[in-house]
This record gives structure tokens, sequence and C-alpha cells, in this order.
């Protein structure tokens, strides 16, 4: 059955009432029944919940075969946690057919790819696919397709009972021995946990690992002890100084500043750039350099931001700091200057993923966004946006809050260069759809902008602005004037993954790509 | 059938696997599945949620009969907004069959009691019952028993998916158009609205009631809007002068700071008595003045409290500003000194229902406290107490926190003078168990102290401490002499309400009294 994005959806995979992608509001009113954990009662007076280790922590928790845990990502390349469950649960207690649902998985969790290859894991729930996971993933070798969905679609399926959580184990800066928890005051800091808290609601249990124990009561907390089983401590949950990495870096490459600055030139030609404006940024370096430049703008006009959202850098807080962004609002930090600005600053605030994007409940965040600035590994001429698969076809990016900002916010803006090495990246066709068109309003590349002809709105402001803008069609007949056209990837029949809308419907899938060979 | 307080239970209350209580920690570790609401998707992207009228939300969040609705009373006797919406449903809308979830039930919500008399709402799920509303239920008008439940029993009951909360509405001092909202920064305040949250995380929709609206975001915020439909702006949501009522008053009264003064004594002869201590009072004139007593001992011995909790009055966050309370772990505020000094410190936090007293989440805050001293209307032999009955049989009281915290804490001490007016207070046996003896430690009057002797090591302390003590049956001897033998209440058959344990199980049913007139 093809879906409203012009893919073909197996019926195999339209089970237990899942329909194909209908456009970016198809749900919107209906109603839906919200799943629930099945918790333990805690009725006696509690002495603590530390553990000797992870895995007494497993034991009490019921860790068994078939079981589903989850862990979050705020680490990024620094985590430690997520290697340390599956060893234990894996080598350690022999468990067999177990689930990951993870916000991200990267090379800080690769000793899950090898678990794949053998079979141990069968299952996985993320948003992004990095590294080897997602080679062996590409290459078949996981038992059932991944589930591939955006930071507002996971907290989606949770609540709709799709991922059921046995055990959610939560990585820490700070926590009681009651678990009382947070992502600051500890050895090693990631700043928010927003990825963290919708699963300490909605998992059967949780287990709070940490490497700083801190006095009772640990509050504000984060993570609530009301949804916490056990606690164990570890000599460090991870390594806060890969939290930022390269993709979080502010560039000094003049060509995406150049990209950066037409941009904010873009942004400040609509009429939704104006005082208390909302915004945010992703974190590729030209969609991070836009700060600077929007920074002139709004100085110039007198004009300031009513909040920035998502994922935060350093840039911001200091836009923040200079008194042009009254509240930030905060799923994860990307560098030790955001880490140390939240909280410090009374109006950065930390959010929780289903607060940021959950098209299913009664008003995520990104619903207010006035502008969202994006990065692509592909755009077509139908302005669908590919952050999931390198152009070989293989599982190496994520959707995060990309397609949940593009459809939520007012302008979405995807920059990116015209071509990455021989790659075109404007094309006829991404390899998958991860943000569908619908939901992307322009595209700015170092060859020129295009607007999405959806938005005729848009195109007049540009016109008014005196901003140059082309077609896609023009924009890629440039890339494959320069490139080359791209080859078509060639599959085999199965299907290694399936990419979520952030309603629940299915966008695409993703096949085993032949030949493959690593 | 006879339950662990020596109850009899009728079987046709034992219906849909309701218990009999069966002691304290009976439910301990046993699995729960919670239950969870039945939401509205926001997929579009929104511009507001505010409403012309309170019926337009109802409306909206399709009010029907048969319902049950909900609201908080952080605002006690000063509280608009549930007379408000009652009217709304009642009058406007002529809605029938209604069921009312409270978090308590008094004067200012009297039209409930005329409500219950014409028929239109026939079910009442409370803490509290006083004035007008216990009157009418005590007469047999309610077309079902009210469900009485303690503070930690009402979330429970809620999770249970015992109460199925279609509406909630919930009065907020501050929201924004999105229903971010909180108990400060309006020109009604109420300081914590840990009454409120729970009931927008279960209920199928949630109404904000303001009279102040703010600019968005309105963070931190209470009850966030990603779990609010609607909100609906109101000239006033209350009376923030009449939360301070007589209930929260500090005593001048020499005998009631001679049993506060023996409270203090008793504590410090335990030793749970020592640095970082955790320590609540409920708000009866002497229980409220034992902080003062208290602070000699803590300044004597060099100790502070770790955190204080529940109810908050002026006088605990006097100590805490000179620094002999580290943390105020704060339900509700009872008077304008508390109200203005949450948030203010760093330290003096908002917490849920279910986070201070739910017995079936993973650990609240009751399960850890050292001390609890609480007021009683009657206690027995058996050291259970009774705060929901007069001595006549009529509902006008609330059990509130008084089962939760006796039950988690260390050592419970309840203070009272021997007798009142006419009625001995200790007595062969009380009119209603509200919080069943195995939970009571320590009982403070006028006329002497006794021990439960379940606490031979408190009896041990207290003589070692060289401090007198008799035995309960002496202390009711007393009283007898004193006033005489109570009269046996005449009852009908008809059970008016049921009052559940905190674990949910049923602890003692009211009977209609006879004969009975106002």
């Amino acid at each position: 059955m093809k879906n409203a994005v012009n893919r073909d959806i197996l019926d195999e995979l339209l089970k237990n009432g899942k329909e194909v992608y209908q456009g970016k509001y198809y749900m919107d009113g209906k109603y839906v029944k919200k799943d629930s954990p099945k918790s333990k009662r805690q009725v006696k007076p509690q002495e603590t919940k530390l553990c000797q280790s992870i895995r007494e922590a497993c034991e009490r928790c019921g860790a068994h075969d078939g079981m589903t845990f989850s862990f979050h990502t705020e680490f990024r390349d620094g985590d430690y946690v997520a290697s340390m469950v599956a060893k234990v649960l894996v080598e350690e207690m022999g468990l067999k057919d177990i689930t990951v649902a993870a916000t991200s998985l990267g090379n800080a969790q690769e000793v899950i790819a090898t678990y794949i290859e053998e079979g141990k894991i069968i299952g996985v729930q993320t948003s992004g696919v990095r590294g080897k996971i997602g080679e062996v993933i590409s290459a078949g070798k996981l038992a059932s397709p991944a589930i591939i969905r955006s930071h507002g679609g996971r907290p989606r399926a949770v609540e709709a009972g799709e991922v059921h959580i046995d055990i959610a184990f939560l990585a820490a800066s700070t926590s009681d021995i009651f678990g009382n928890a947070k992502g600051v005051g500890g050895k090693n800091n990631c700043g928010s946990m927003g990825f963290a808290v919708h699963d300490s609601h909605y998992a059967d249990h949780t287990v709070v690992i940490t490497d700083t124990l801190v006095g009772f009561p640990n509050l504000p907390s984060s993570i609530s002890a009301i949804d916490v089983d056990c606690v164990c401590v570890v000599d460090n949950i991870g390594d806060a100084a890969k939290i930022s990495t390269k993709e979080a870096r502010m560039t000094d490459n003049p060509r995406e500043l150049m990209m950066a600055e037409n941009v904010a030139k873009v942004i400040a030609a609509t009429p939704y750039f104006k005082d208390g404006f909302s915004f945010q940024t992703g974190v590729g370096g030209p969609s991070l350099a836009v700060n600077r430049f929007l920074e002139k703008y709004m100085v110039d006009r007198n004009i300031r931001m009513s909040f920035a959202l998502g994922g935060t850098s350093s840039a911001i807080c200091e836009l923040q700091d200079k008194g042009l962004v009254d509240h930030i609002l905060d799923t994860q930090d990307f560098d030790q200057g955001a880490i140390n600005h939240i909280f410090k600053h009374p109006n950065h605030h930390e959010i929780d993923l289903s607060e940021y994007a959950n098209p299913a409940n009664k008003g995520a965040y990104v619903n207010n966004l006035d502008f969202v600035v994006l990065s692509a590994l592909e755009i077509d001429t139908s302005f669908n946006v590919n952050v999931i698969t390198g152009s070989d076809g293989v599982l190496r990016g994520a959707p995060g809050g990309h397609p949940d900002t593009a459809a939520g916010s007012k302008c979405c803006i995807i920059v990116t260069p015209l071509t990455r090495g021989r790659m075109a990246t404007v094309c006829d066709e991404v390899v998958t759809v991860a943000t569908p068109g619908d939901c992307v309003d322009v595209l700015v590349t170092d060859y020129g902008i295009a607007v999405n002809p959806l938005r005729q709105d848009l195109i007049a402001n540009l016109d008014e602005a005196g901003i140059p803008h082309v077609t896609i069609q023009e924009l890629k007949e440039k890339a494959y004037e320069l490139v080359g056209v791209p080859d078509k990837l060639d599959w085999e029949d199965k299907v290694i993954a399936v990419v979520e809308s952030r309603d629940g419907t299915i966008l695409d899938v993703v096949k085993q790509v032949k030949p493959f060979s690593f």
C-alpha cells in the first residue's frame, strides 16, 4: 500500500492497527488510551534502594528472557551505562531474545552490535542508529526489523503500548539512595535528563545508575524516587567530555557560514520573526552557526526570542545571557557550556521528550515553534528529507527531533551543502524518508535557496525581501551536473528497519542493501 | 467479615477484588498495573487553549451524565472553583448522576450538599468531609456510600483505576494560554499545588482555571501544558486570605503548649532524634506548637532536620530560614508565610500527593519519615484513631495524611486533650477508624502520656529519659471519670461512607445515625 510520501508499505507491517502515513495532521484530535506500567508497591518504611551491583538490580527487577530494556543517551558518545547493562544481561545473566529501546544508538553502545550478531538481542527500537550497530542491522543480522522513531514518536509509542519497557536503566549524574536523580552536581554531568524522564514514568521497573551518590533528598530532581526501584553506584557512568562531539561543533567553514547567514536572512524575511518568536536549531555545523547571524537581526530590530527549544549548545546560552532569549527549553545538552548553564540561569529549563515533541499529548512545545533549522543527509524534489541512511543505504543517522519540529513549526528550514564528496544532497528521491515533504518549507544550500511550493506565502516573503530563490528541481539539476546522477541502490527484499512517522503511522522502510560487505 | 481492626465489613462491599484491612504492610511488594487516561492528541500547531467560559471547556472536554469530575483544595476554605464548576455542570448544563472526586470537601463547596440532596451528585470520593456536605451524607442523602481516603490513598485509588476522572478542574494561581500552571505569581496564591499535579496526569481531560494569565511559557510549572486541554480565566479562583483558617493557627492555650512541650520531650528521648532526622506535624494547635519546642532541643544538641514533610506553615519555614531544616517537602501551604516562602528558599520544594504518601508507588516520602505529630478526634485503647466522624457519628473531619504518615513513620505521636467539652477523647472504641492502631506509637494528652505496647523500645526510651507514662487504659478511665462513659450511638443499617485504608483495603464503614435531624 502506498503512503502519502509515495512509499510502498507491505501489508504484513500493517498489523495491530498500524496504518500508513497519511499526512502530517492525520491523527490530530483522535483519542488514545495510554499504556501504563506494572509497578511494585512499596508500603513499608525504606532504608535504601542501593544494590551491590547492576546484576542485583536486574534480578530484583525480574530481568528475564524476552524482556525489553531501555536507556537514554544524554551522554551521547560518552555513555558507559548502556554497554554495562547489556553486558550484565547478556554475558553475566545469559538472557536471550532481548529488545533494546534506546533514545539513540551509536559507537558508545557498540557491544550491542555483537549481541545482535550473536542473536541475543533480537529487537531494536531507537531514534538514531550509527556506527557498527547500523552496519549489522543493515546487513540483515537483527532478527526483526529495527523500529526507528523520532524523539516525539518515542514517548508516543511508549504511551501507546507499542514499546513496553520492562526495565529502564537510567544513567544519572547524581542520585540519592532512593533514586531522586538529576544530570548535574556529579563528576560526569550531562545537564538535561529530558531523554530519561518519560521512561521512568512508563517502565515497569526503573534502575538509576550513578557515579555520584548524594544526600537525601536530591531535589529538585529530574527523576523522582517514586518511579525508581533500585539505585546502583558505578565508578563512571560516562565520559562527559565526549558529549560534545563533532556534531555539536561551531563551524568555521566559510561555505557553512555563508549558508547560515542565508538562513538568518530567510528567517528575518518572514512575518514570524518578531518580538517573542521561538526557535530551534539542529546540531549540524551550519545549523548551529545560524545563532550568531540571528543575533545581529535581533539586535537591529530590537526583538527577543521567547523560547529556544530542544538540544542546547553554548551558543544559545550566550544569547540568553545577553538578554536576547527569555527561556531555553532543554531536552539535551550538546556541550559543557550548556551543561554548566542549565539550572543556573533561572529560565534555562529541563523539559522531557513528551513535553518537547510527543504528538499524542495535549500540546508539545514543537507545536508552538516558529522556526526550526535542520540539516539533511539528502532532500528530494518533493522536499522529503533523509537523515537516517547514507547514500549507500546503510543506517547511519537519526531522525531525533527532525520530523517533530519540522511538522510542528511554522517555518522549517533545511540547510545543507548541495553535494557532499561525490554525492548529490538534493536528489530525485531520497533513499529513506525521515521527514515528509509536507513538513519542510525552505531549503538553503550553498548553491541557492528553494521554497516548498506549498508555501506561496513564504515565497512572497522572500520576494519582498529581495532574497533570490530557485526551484528545488533546479538545485537538483545543479547537483547532478556537479557530481552526476546517483546510482540506484540495489536492495534485497528483506526489510531491516521500519521508519515510523511521529504519529505512529509508517513512513518508510529500509531494506537490506546488496551486495553488502564490511 | 471482620478486619484487622475488628470492624465488620459487609460482603457486598467486597466486590471487584476489594479486601478488608489486614495490617499495615499487607500490600507491600505486590504489583499493580496502573490505570491511565484516555487522552486527546494534539498534533497540529496550537494558538491557544483559552476558552470563553467554564461551560465551553466542559463541552470541549465532553462533559456528560454519569461523569466524574475532580478538583483540588489547596485554597481550603477560600476555594471558589469547585462550586463554580459544579454549578456549570448541574445548573447550566443540567447534567445528572455526577460523581465528585475531591482532595477534600468543606464549607467552600457547600453547593455540592444541595446537589447531593437533589440527587444530581450521586457519588463522592474525598479525603475530608466537613460542614453541610458531611451532614447531608450522614443523613443518608447520597445515592451511594461516600468513599473516604487518605492523601496517599487518593493517588493510589486513581492509579488503581478505582477513581477514573473524566475531567479535572484545577484552580491555578497563574497559567499561560497553554496550561502551564502554578500556585504562585498570581493575585490569589496557594503556594504548593501538590494536590493538583497527580490529577493532571490521570484525568482524561484537564481544565486549568486561573485568574492570572501570564506569558508563555509559565515555567517551571506545577501542571504541565502537555496534560491540559483547556484554560479558563475567571475573576477570582479563590480567596487566598481564607487559606489560613483556625486549623492552622499557632496556639497560645497553655494546656496545648504543655502538651506540645511534652511531645517535643518524647521526640528528644527517642534514638531517631539525631542529626538528619525528618519530621511532620499536623495542623491542630498543639501539633503546630511542637515546632517551637523542638527548636530548643535541636539547638541544644546541635542537630538539624533533613526534611520537614507535608502541609507547611510559617513555623517550619522560619526554622528553615534559621538553618535548622535542610529541605521542606510541601504538599500544601497553611498560611501566607508558607505561600510566600515556597520556591523562594531553594530547598522549599513542592511535592505531589503521590510523592508524599502513595503506598502503591516505589517509595513515598512518608516511608522515610522519622516523626509525625498528629491530632485526633478520638483514640481508643487499641490506639485506633478517629479523625473522620464527630462523637455524634456525623462526618466532620478528614484523614488527610494522617493514616499515611502514621503508617510510614518510625514514631507516630498523637497529641490531643483527654476530653473536649463533655466528650472523652480517649475511649474504648472509636466511632470510626481512620488510622489503625498498629500505626500509632505514642499518645500525649494533657493528663499523661501512653505508649503503644507494640513499641516496647519506645517505652524503654521514655523510661530512660525519665518521662512518666501510663497505659492508655488508665487515660481512658481518667477521661470517663471526668466526663462520663460516652453514650452508644444508635445507627441505621445504611452505610453512608466507606473508609479505605491507604492501601485500598476497607478499614471501616460509617452508617447513618438515628435519630438524625438538622
